[in-house]
C-alpha cells in the first residue's frame, strides 16, 4: 500500500480526531475507500479505540431512497450509536459522484429531515470529513488518477502545526478588526465582522475544524452590514449543475442582483430557499498551499490558498458573539472567488493580503 | 444486474428475516457482497424498514486485530445498536477466504470474548446469515465464478414452503422417536434421541433457522448415549486446515479414537478445547436438493440432501427440553458424512432413509 495512505490514517486518527484508548469510533467507509479503512483501522488498533465500520455506498442509499414511501424519524438503534459514539471519521470516496442523481429532490429533503436527531448526535462526537483519492473524485476534478493522487496528499499531508500558527496571526486581525473590505476585478465589497470571532481551522477537532484537508480562517459577517459587489471566478458544481463566473450585488446585506457566466438559475433557487439564503453567513480565506486549483470538490476547492469563499445562508456558531444566533437559512452555499492578480483583502483600512501573498510573506507588497 | 440478485434479496427479507414495516434492521455488508447489498437496500425500502448497513471486511478486521493490544468488553455504542435492532442480515462473501489467516489464534479467541455480549444481543434478533456468490468463494469451492453463481442460486432460490412440509415428515419422526442408527461404510453408530426435539430448518426465522440457504432437519442427541463409529467422508477446511476422511469411535457418548486421511492434528485440537467437545452436540440431516455437492463452505455443505452431520460440541438450545442444558462447548464443529450407496438412516428400527433416498420418496427401497 501506499504509504502516504497509512500517513493520512495516522494524520486522521491522532492529529484530526485526537483518538485515545477506549474510545469508542464509528467509521463510515465510502466504496472506494477501502484501502484508507484498512490504514484507520490499523490506527485505532494502536490507539486502543473501539472501531465500528458503516458501509457508506451511494448505490445502496440510492436503491434506498428510491424505494422507500416515507421515513420513520431517527431510527432508534441508530440515534443510539451516535449518541454513544466519541468520534465518527467519515472516509469519502465513492466511485461515481452521480450515483444519487436520479433521487428525487424532494425525497433527500424528506430523509434528511427525518434524521435531524441522528445528524445533531453525529455533530455532537469528534467527527472529521476526509476522502480518500478515488477515479471518481480524479473524475470530477479533471485529473489522471495518479495526479489526483499526488494533489490530495499535497493538500493532506502537510505540517498542520505550522499552518495552526500562520493561520492564528490572520484570525488576530479578523478578531481585532471592525470592517472587510475586498477588491479585485468585478470586486468591492464591504461588511462589518465587528464583535464576531474567526475560527482557525487546523483540520483538527481541536481548532474547531472538521475537514482533513482543512486550512481556511472563516468568521461570519454581520449580515445586514454587506454593501457592494463581489464576482467568484472559481467554477464548481452546485446541485449538480457547473456555476461559472457568479456575480452577486449586496445591498444592506441582501442580494439585490446576480448573474453568472453558467448555471445563473442554481444561484436563482440557492436564493429562493429562504430568507437568509440571501444574506452571506460566512467568509472564509483559503491558505492551504497544497490546494493549487480548483477540483470541483468544495472539501478542497474552499481552502485553496489565495482565494477567499463566501457562503449565502447559514452561519457558523463559532463565530457569533453569545447569544447571538447569526444568519440562519436551510442552505449554506459556498462561493468562491481567487485573489490573485492586484486582488486586495483589507481590514480596518490595511491590506492584510494582496495578489494571493500575506503581509507576513516574502514578497507582499501593500 | 442478475434478477437473482433481486430474488435472493427479496427472499432474505421476506421469507427468512419476516421483515415488517418500521423494523430496525442492520445488514452486514462483506467486501464483496455490494450488489446484494443494493438488492437487500431496495427490498428494505419498499417494505418500510430502517436499515443501516455496516462494513464487514476481512481486510480491515486483520488490521484492527493485529494492531491491538488488548479489547474492550462491549462498546456500549455497538451493543446499543445490537440491542436495539430487531433484525441483523449478514452478506457474506468476501474477496479472500483467507484474510484473516495471519491473525493469532489467541487473539482471535480474545476478541471473541470481549464481545460476548454484543453477540448475544445479536442472536437475540431475528438474525439471518446469507452469502453473495464471489469470485473468492467460487474459489473455495474449486469453480468457476458462473459455475458458482448458478449453485449459489440453486440452492438459495428454492420452493422453501414445499421443503418445509417435506421436513415437517422427517422432523415429525425425529421428536417421536427414540433411537437414531446410521449404518455405512466404515460406520455403525447409534444414539438416543429420546425427548429432544427436531428443528425443521427452513430457512426462515419462523422456523427457529437462521441461514439462507438452509434445508436441514438437526437434532441433539442426549450426549452420553452415543455409541459405535462413524467415517466422514465429505471433505472441508477446519481453521484453515483441510480435513479428510475424518472418523471417531465413541464409548458412553464420548470420543475414544479418532484418526483422518488429512488433517487429522486438527480434530485433535478440536477434541481437546474442553470436555464437551469430545461428545456430539448435533445431529443434523441435508435435505436441499438444490446443493448437490461440497464446496468447503458450511453454510452449503452442511444442508446438501444426502448427507448427514455430526457436531462435536455445543448443543442448540432449541432442541432441548426445557430446564437441560444440553452438550456445552465453546466449540462446535461440524463433519459431514455422504449417505449414497448403501447407507440407512434407521429411526427405532425402520429405514428412514436409505441409498439417500427417503422412505416418502420415488425409489426408495427399504
Amino acid at each position: 500500500m501506499d504509504p502516504r495512505v497509512h500517513e493520512h490514517a495516522e494524520l486522521l486518527v491522532d492529529w484530526s480526531a485526537r483518538i485515545g484508548d477506549g474510545d469508542d469510533v464509528i467509521v463510515s467507509v465510502s466504496e472506494g475507500a477501502h484501502d484508507l479503512a484498512v490504514a484507520v483501522a490499523g490506527a485505532l488498533g494502536e490507539r486502543g479505540a473501539n472501531p465500528r465500520f458503516l458501509y457508506d455506498s451511494g448505490e445502496v442509499q440510492r436503491a434506498y431512497l428510491r424505494a422507500a414511501e416515507a421515513f420513520d424519524a431517527d431510527p432508534d438503534f441508530e440515534r443510539a450509536l451516535f449518541e454513544r459514539a466519541d468520534a465518527y471519521l467519515r472516509l469519502g470516496g465513492g466511485r461515481n459522484t452521480a450515483a444519487l442523481a436520479d433521487v428525487p429532490e424532494a425525497t433527500r429533503r424528506e430523509h434528511g429531515r427525518a434524521r435531524e436527531g441522528i445528524r445533531e448526535a453525529r455533530f455532537g462526537t469528534d467527527w472529521v470529513s476526509t476522502v480518500h483519492p478515488t477515479r471518481s473524485l480524479a473524475q470530477q476534478a479533471g485529473m489522471a488518477h495518479e495526479e489526483y493522487r499526488e494533489f490530495v496528499y499535497d493538500a493532506v499531508l502537510r505540517d498542520w502545526e505550522a499552518l495552526a500558527a500562520e493561520m492564528a496571526r490572520l484570525k488576530e486581525i479578523l478578531d481585532a478588526g471592525s470592517e472587510v473590505r475586498i477588491e479585485a476585478d468585478r470586486t468591492d465589497l464591504v461588511m462589518s465582522i465587528e464583535g464576531r470571532t474567526a475560527v482557525n481551522s487546523a483540520a483538527s477537532v481541536a481548532y474547531d475544524s472538521h475537514n482533513l484537508p482543512s486550512g481556511e480562517v472563516f468568521t461570519a459577517p454581520v449580515a445586514d452590514s454587506v454593501e457592494g459587489e463581489v464576482a467568484f471566478d472559481v467554477p464548481m458544481t452546485i446541485r449538480g449543475t457547473r456555476v461559472r463566473d457568479a456575480f452577486l450585488r449586496f445591498e444592506g446585506g441582501e442580494v439585490v442582483e446576480f448573474d453568472a457566466g453558467a448555471g445563473a438559475s442554481v444561484i436563482e433557487s440557492v436564493l429562493e430557499t429562504d430568507e437568509g439564503a440571501r444574506r452571506l453567513g460566512e467568509l472564509g480565506i483559503g491558505m492551504n498551499r497544497g490546494i493549487d486549483r480548483p477540483t470541483d470538490s468544495i472539501l478542497f476547492d474552499e481552502k485553496m490558498a489565495g482565494t477567499v469563499h463566501m457562503a449565502l445562508g447559514r452561519a457558523y456558531e463559532a463565530c457569533l458573539p453569545d447569544g447571538e444566533s447569526g444568519n440562519g437559512s436551510a442552505t449554506h452555499t459556498d462561493l468562491i472567488a481567487d485573489m490573485g492578480g492586484d486582488a486586495r483583502l483589507i481590514v480596518d483600512g490595511e491590506t492584510i493580503q494582496r495578489n494571493g501573498l500575506f503581509r507576513w510573506e516574502d514578497g507582499f507588497a501593500e
